[in-house]
């Protein structure tokens, strides 16, 4: 049987098969030889990388050729503000505040206020701003450089970026953009051209500094077909193709995965009480028995159960201990119950320490905010 | 036999038949009862009033009413900077002009660099934006209030425009815009979205003052599909629907009142040099007969002449001096070629005081200039 899922810019649903996404968009996947060059220039590799959590790529292999040729990078990533951050939305972030650490590169971070606002037609731009606001906070909490590090809106920004957008969209045909992103004519205008101030940041440290920069763009991998039209385009004014670094999406607590900002409870938010955190962990779904008895006997399966998607991506990132979880899981040793329990205690630790880091973003915001 | 014409913001060809334009566009033509009203307030009217050259209106009845109030409103044109200015350009800036003597009111000039350069393939933007600047300086030049009117390229007022502009977009539809547009698929999603970026300064005012300010839009009555969209949009962002004033289309110096800046001997540049100006009159098609003679004998026809035309527009201000050169034209008394050096010389002389104001503008346009 086909397993459904759906990935694109505006909607990620269902049970996302990585090797099915990889030929849908032409990606090409992250092999162990790969991680081996970057590991040249790295010395170690973040375990994101290890366990395929940044899963393709285009062109990595010439940002590293190029970088070899002490032809620096810079990165550039982005955030959608439509609402509070979640801890999915940290994955690419996380990689990227890696990646900027290893190189020394220089990273401009797009806030899409213009964007939300257009695909959500029931909010303010002035609501969209506030939550714009909010989630730059988890950014900065994050430890990125606040010397190397560039954040905008794109509505404050408007002035350099859409002089620039404009000759993107010169590029681009209704065609084009109904065929990749699947509008109909029944859209609105705004959104058929958003593409093009999202194109923006991939070459605008060339366009700053009058010589071609490469550009790497580590993104979750919704976001690559706006990439896939920007690499088509670039070339024809003059720039470099991006290279792009795809991570995967991290699970709701919900049944396969689920995770829904309309469903609260599936998602945990960087803004919530530790405790309700610690309570949404324990009420997650897990490939636990229906019973103790069952589990002690049959075993439990990490492969289904959104718990150990949470050790995973964020909550162990020791690889002997991460594999001790599954194999005690998978034995019966190691019982949901207890196993929730461990998860809720270090999603509490990380959102109080986070929270810290957040209220502590507040007094040096302005050293990162970039504004005509 | 229906004429064939075709008017739309990107291409006026043909013959335009006002009367058929006006039921095309759903105008509502100037009537003398409306004239009477505005003279009300302006005590003389403008010859472009009284010989229709402003043919049509929308809503200029409830601009006068609110004005009467004392709602005071302001006034919006525009410039699309494509090449130089000619002599057509000026007909709908001349009536502005007027008005903001005659009403006090503020003006706000877009020009739309961001649309010739995404309807334009072969120019680059900073091509685009020279002429912005040259176009700027007739602008000036006719006199408009340094402390009234604010002119800006749209690309360097966009941090103030394209926020507002994604509010207009959100309510435009891609249907709508290919219908009104006239746009196919294989147009560029930069011109669809462009209709937003006019729309904003039709509300601009109110968003500044932060309650409704009435605004008046005299343009050239190609502009008007933008404003028929904009005047459903706005109402749904808390805004009035502007009134607009339409003026006629100067024909130019070539058969049946062709004009193209591709064949520049049919249309007379504000920059260009005085004496070949009077040579492009010399040259221009006229209602005459074939010899002499002939016009002796016949007469001439007014109604098909490009040089009577540029007196009705532009160089014979008095109603009955204007009459009796078509009477005279009409007996046979006045011959095609002193018609064409009175006209030549009339134009000469406009040229000369023009390029010296021009020069002067210089050095008070950034008194005019609005940028982000």
């Amino acid at each position: 049987m086909v397993e459904k899922f759906i990935v694109t810019p505006w909607e990620v649903r269902g049970r996302v098969n990585y090797n099915r996404l990889i030929k849908q968009f032409g990606l090409v996947p992250i092999t162990d030889e790969l991680l081996e060059k970057i590991k040249k220039f790295t010395h170690d590799l973040h375990y994101f990388f290890r366990r395929k959590i940044v899963f393709a790529h285009r062109d990595i292999d010439w940002i590293l050729s190029e970088y070899e040729k002490k032809n620096q990078f810079y990165l550039y990533t982005g955030r959608g503000p439509s609402g509070y951050t979640h801890l999915g939305h940290l994955i690419p972030w996380i990689i990227t505040k890696w990646l900027q650490d290893k190189f020394n590169a220089k990273l401009y971070f797009q806030i899409t206020d213009d964007e939300k606002f257009l695909f959500k037609e029931s909010i303010s731009l002035e609501k969209i701003k506030e939550f714009a606001y909010d989630n730059i906070l988890d950014i900065i909490a994050l430890g990125f450089d606040p010397k190397k590090t560039r954040i905008f809106l794109n509505t404050e920004y408007a002035k350099t970026l859409y002089p620039e957008a404009i000759k993107v969209a010169r590029h681009i045909t209704i065609s084009t953009a109904k065929a990749v992103f699947g509008f109909k004519n029944d859209s609105n205008i705004g959104k058929i051209f958003f593409t093009s101030m999202q194109a923006v940041p991939a070459f605008l440290e060339s366009k700053k500094m009058g010589r071609n920069v490469p550009c790497l763009i580590p993104l979750a991998a919704d976001q690559d077909p706006h990439f896939r039209i920007a690499r088509d385009v670039l070339p024809k004014l003059g720039y470099y193709k991006p290279a792009i670094l795809h991570t995967k999406f991290l699970p709701g607590l919900g049944p396969e995965g689920k995770m829904s900002t309309s469903e609260p409870e599936t998602c945990i938010f960087t803004i919530e009480d530790p405790n309700l955190a610690a309570k949404k962990v324990m009420n997650a779904f897990t490939g636990g028995g229906a019973t103790e008895k069952e589990q002690r006997e049959k075993g439990g399966n990490p492969d289904i159960c959104s718990v150990y998607q949470y050790y995973l991506f964020l909550f162990e990132q020791d690889d002997e201990k991460l594999n001790q979880i599954a194999q005690e899981c998978k034995n019966g040793k190691r019982i949901c119950g207890e196993c929730k329990q461990i998860l809720a205690e270090r999603v509490k630790k990380f959102l109080i320490e986070h929270q810290e880091k957040r209220s502590a973003a507040k007094d040096v915001l302005e050293d990162f905010m970039l504004r005509d």
